[in-house]
């Protein structure tokens, strides 16, 4: 396995899953003095992010809560984002710039801001109220906040149970998903490391990974052009532009919104002979009862991606450290 | 001038304008007995004008505002929306299945429902608590609406002022962009229609039409591809796959996200040499005061779009109205 750390990648879950201790001090604290609705705000990977923690929360959640672009939050602002406001930030650099205007305009209103910053005293970091830092699961430690929220609003009366699952299980799963889908992730990358296009499906909780790992992965990191699309509104538009040979690939996972995927999948092959579908259901999750599974798509997912990732980069001899322009250029 | 007929272009608008008695009839009512929240509802083209009602709205207003997709909503659900809840929709079928399918939940949640179905009778139609039947204009009847909701909640102020505008000048207006715009479409089309991929940047109020553009008329009517992306998540990935021959557009509108939009026009003809901006401002709109400009910004650019639409129509001798999947499979 090409880039595989099999301890590396237990260590990593197994202590992303041990901050809720101190996730919980944060989120409790901030509920009992109150607040009236929660902001992701991010940009790039982190806005995609954002979308997914929404849209978790919206399967069970009557607390408003919706995402932020950071810079159009800078230009346009928004009036729900109040001194009672919980805004909840992750950045890897700390530095992200429209970020950082958007948390400084932010703090003028007076919300509370909870950070995941990787790099402990950069900009960021000085400028949330909250700081936690600890490196990689940006996806599980939204999820963590928004499961703690939910939990304490009585929203998720099973919470202690689904941790119990994910604490003792989960990393272990996850191993053994990235072992699992490596040959179909070599076999994928060679079939599409060259495409001129490949278009992404996705939906629910799997929405926003499917946006950022067309934009962020292999635009950003392979260079290779792609389109996202809903699988929701793949039936308005786009399809039309699917005919024998269009590289297509949809996520189905296991949330509340599968209908929408499995819709696009069992449409797909009547006009298209180029199509993948990847299913969670195709992959074991030892110790996580069946009613859990949709709230880890995304994990499952994202495994299996890190899988191609790992074998398109090695067959473009295309590190994807670099970049042409981000932070190269003025802009 | 090809497809476009002058007398039509100011009756259609001069008569959406005149909806405003009615618009503003309902929801005076609705305001007066109560409403927690506003829900844009819908589906594809739908769903992308809904971006844009939020957008326009946050600009001034604190009123809890939100896009709701209807195939997502039939699945997921969304707890923000109540009893108290005031869902808009519109559709030029009035059979729109995923939006049917909403409505028929949303009614049992007890939700008012305000829709703009251009036919009348039809199972939408019969669906709405409120139905305005009038066809085209879909952008303009979503912005009377959040305008006089903003205006009785004391966040437009001087709405006479500019309804006063709009109804004396725009119709005419809007008529002289097109004409303007005419060779230049006309151009962009001979350029384009033939390209592989096209990308397409917005911002602000426009970005639901630049996602709308791409997919429902690129993609569903020319049958040519696209990505379109917002001018902020630009930098954060996709900018990657831009070199010299990538054909991109920006449109620069004038609302308060134009600077994302600048600052994308200014920096792209760094990396690429097949790029159009497209900026409102190049266009003169008689009667309509400078501080009203970005608020119908989106109208300006439909009127190019519409140019372009009828030179590639013809070009690429692909009629507009035919469709290789939808409604002509079951799926």
């Amino acid at each position: 396995m090409r880039k595989f750390d099999e301890q590396h990648e237990l260590d990593s879950m197994n202590g992303a899953l041990k901050l809720r201790g101190e996730i919980n001090k944060i989120i409790d604290k901030i509920n009992s003095e109150g607040y009236s609705n929660v902001a992701w705000l991010g940009q790039g990977g982190t806005y995609a992010s954002a979308m997914q923690a929404v849209i978790h929360m919206k399967e069970k959640s009557s607390i408003e809560t919706f995402v932020q672009n950071a810079a159009e939050y800078d230009v346009t602002g928004n009036k729900r984002i109040t001194d009672k406001t919980l805004v909840i930030i992750s950045s890897v650099s700390g530095t992200t710039e429209e970020v950082v205007k958007a948390i400084k305009k932010v703090n003028e209103v007076g919300s509370t801001v909870l950070g995941f910053i990787d790099k402990a005293g950069s900009p960021l970091a000085k400028l949330c109220t909250h700081v936690i830092t600890y490196p990689e699961n940006e996806q599980l430690k939204f999820f963590m906040v928004g499961d703690r929220l939910m939990n304490l609003a009585g929203e998720f009366p099973d919470y202690d149970e689904f941790y119990k699952e994910m604490d003792e299980h989960f990393a272990e799963d996850i191993v053994e998903v990235a072992k699992k889908s490596d040959s179909f992730g070599k076999e994928f990358a060679e079939k599409h490391h060259d495409d001129d296009i490949h278009y992404f499906v996705g939906a629910g909780n799997q929405w926003g990974a499917t946006y950022s790992y067309a934009m962020c992965y292999w635009e950003e990191q392979h260079w290779l052009k792609t389109k996202s699309i809903e699988a929701a509104e793949f039936f308005h538009g786009m399809f039309e532009i699917v005919t024998r040979d269009t590289p297509v690939t949809v996520y189905v996972g296991e949330d509340s919104q599968r209908a929408l995927s499995e819709r696009v999948a069992k449409f797909l092959p009547e006009i298209c002979g180029n199509y993948t579908i990847i299913d969670t259901k195709d992959y074991e999750l030892k110790g996580i009862s069946e009613k859990y599974r949709g709230e880890v798509s995304p994990f499952v997912f994202h495994q299996i991606n890190n899988r191609i990732d790992a074998y398109i980069e090695h067959i473009n001899r295309h590190p994807m450290d670099i970049r042409r322009y981000y932070r190269q250029l003025p802009y």
